[in-house]
């Protein structure tokens, strides 16, 4: 470490196929993006000593010296207070201790870890939709739904370091079947998988002819759905009504619990715009408990595009270092 | 004021008859108790000129002098943040300026106000069951159903200070309808009210024999239906299990928003006991997803049978006076 050099932070976003990293400023200038295979068939420590290798090699090609501060990461079912990963869903390591195992690499700077919807919500704290704000939800589509709370301007991690697992709240209890064997849970309904799922349901339901008829389901993506919806593919369309019914009014609760500033959306199925967020907006308002209505904003996260989930990570650790 | 004299605060409990006060340590004592009628059909200033002539006697009364550090006030639909009471169901004054007009009385003191399951959780925090925890969740059973989130240490007030509406969360919108006109609400289900109105819905649908169908909706407490299940009433054991049912599947979903180390319960039908909290934790259990389960206690307010919202009250305040 060379002092007077720009000061970074480490950011890292464990995925079940890739693993992203770069280096980020306190502003949020992002350097040195990189990311390597995760490979989660292999030992946890042969994924740390790959990690730090890669990580290094790309400090050094940087072509300046930076002070490392720290290192911020986000993976599935971390948490925060155990700094490990447990009981993860896609990645089949188990149990471990990353925090553990990175500090014997990177002794003397904190090292620090979350789930990634919980580091997506303190990066758009920190750099993206909800700077200034210190009540809002972030809520993250992708295979399942991710969310993080955000009250008072603190993460709620919750007794056990699990809050915030609005992906499981239960729409139906004799609904669609979870990978995990429970039944009804929100995001068999909201999630990319979800909306898939239920254009799935609708075109066995309607007879109505549709261009996503011509799609298998492993072909089918997010991209497809938009794309009809956008053409007016009345299976698109009613899939998006559907999924904004099944959020909203699951959403009026939501706002019921800790009456949030905005609650802010980040991932594939929000490349639908509007698509997916008008029929989410009206079936919230219309759930909502009076005191409520008219108060919520919807918002598309700003880091959309951008390496978010590195962005999240780094901005966890700016935040641990700026907390002492 | 007499500086050297013991330190106490004012707690105020507002209720839609009466109100309540009693001057509360720092330790918990709570001494000078007394009450007055609320009268919320006169102006709102009436009231408070006779509150503070009410509170002034006592103090005389009490045979020494204290300091007075801060008063404390629960109200339905009080506003922590603007200290205001707005939109009460049960008080006919409206939108009501309570910390404006009380600290025009007591100048150079803290004066604040929240909602009283909001006063409960701080209570509970500071003097009872939720003493050491940081992170629960309170819930009032009385006309309704109030509730109070803390989490961090702290109570979350949500952006417009209106968190924390559990009440509020829609069991079935189709189910039954609130004296606001919104149907299924938790609370017309899980309340005094709420327990009746499940009696009179199984004296309904079932032809068993029950001493419950000698009383009138009016004439029917919570102690009638208490006093029928513990002498094995079949209509009134379903009638517990039913509220157990629908509460214990919603406090699953909450489980999932906070992750609370407990779930405390305040109010008339705790008197139940386990007759209430044995159907409550079942199907809780049985609904939560699998990382929370037996980790969540349900317990019973721990000042339950003293002056709890005085009580609340007053650990608001101090609360306050310590934060500064």
């Amino acid at each position: 470490m060379q002092t007077g050099a720009p000061e970074f932070v480490l950011g890292v976003d464990i995925g079940g196929t890739f693993t992203k990293y770069g280096f980020v400023s306190r502003q949020g200038e992002c350097i040195g993006e990189n990311s390597l295979p995760t490979h989660a068939d292999e030992p946890f420590s042969h994924f740390v000593a790959r990690l730090v290798q890669a990580v290094e090699e790309t400090r050094q090609n940087l072509g300046y010296p930076i002070q490392l501060r720290g290192i911020g990461m986000g993976a599935p079912n971390a948490n925060y207070y155990t700094g490990r990963i447990e009981k993860p869903a896609n990645l089949s390591w188990g149990d471990v201790d990353v925090v553990g195992q990175l500090s014997k690499y990177y002794k003397g700077i904190p090292v620090v870890i979350t789930n990634d919807a919980n580091a997506a919500a303190i990066g758009e704290m920190r750099f993206g939709a909800a700077q200034n704000m210190r009540d809002f939800i972030m809520i993250t589509l992708g295979t399942g739904l991710g969310s993080g709370l955000v009250a008072n301007g603190q993460l709620i991690y919750g007794h056990d370091g699990f809050a915030g697992e609005l992906g499981h709240i239960i729409v139906d209890p004799n609904g669609r079947m979870h990978p995990n064997g429970r039944r009804g849970a929100l995001e068999t309904y909201v999630s990319a998988t979800g909306i898939k799922r239920t254009v799935f349901q609708l075109l066995a339901e309607y007879p109505d002819e549709s261009e996503l008829r011509n799609l298998s389901f492993h072909e089918m993506t997010g991209e497809h759905i938009t794309a009809a919806a956008q053409r007016g593919d009345k299976i698109a369309l009613e899939a998006y009504e559907y999924t904004g019914r099944i959020l909203g009014i699951k959403l009026a609760d939501t706002v019921a619990y800790t009456s949030p500033e905005a609650i802010i959306f980040f991932g594939g199925p929000t490349k639908a715009g509007d698509l997916l967020l008008n029929p989410i907006k009206k079936h919230m308002e219309a759930n909502l408990f009076p005191i409520y209505r008219n108060k919520v904003k919807l918002l598309i996260s700003a880091l959309e595009g951008r390496n978010a989930a590195v962005l999240g990570a780094s901005a966890l650790v700016w935040q641990e270092i700026e907390k002492t």
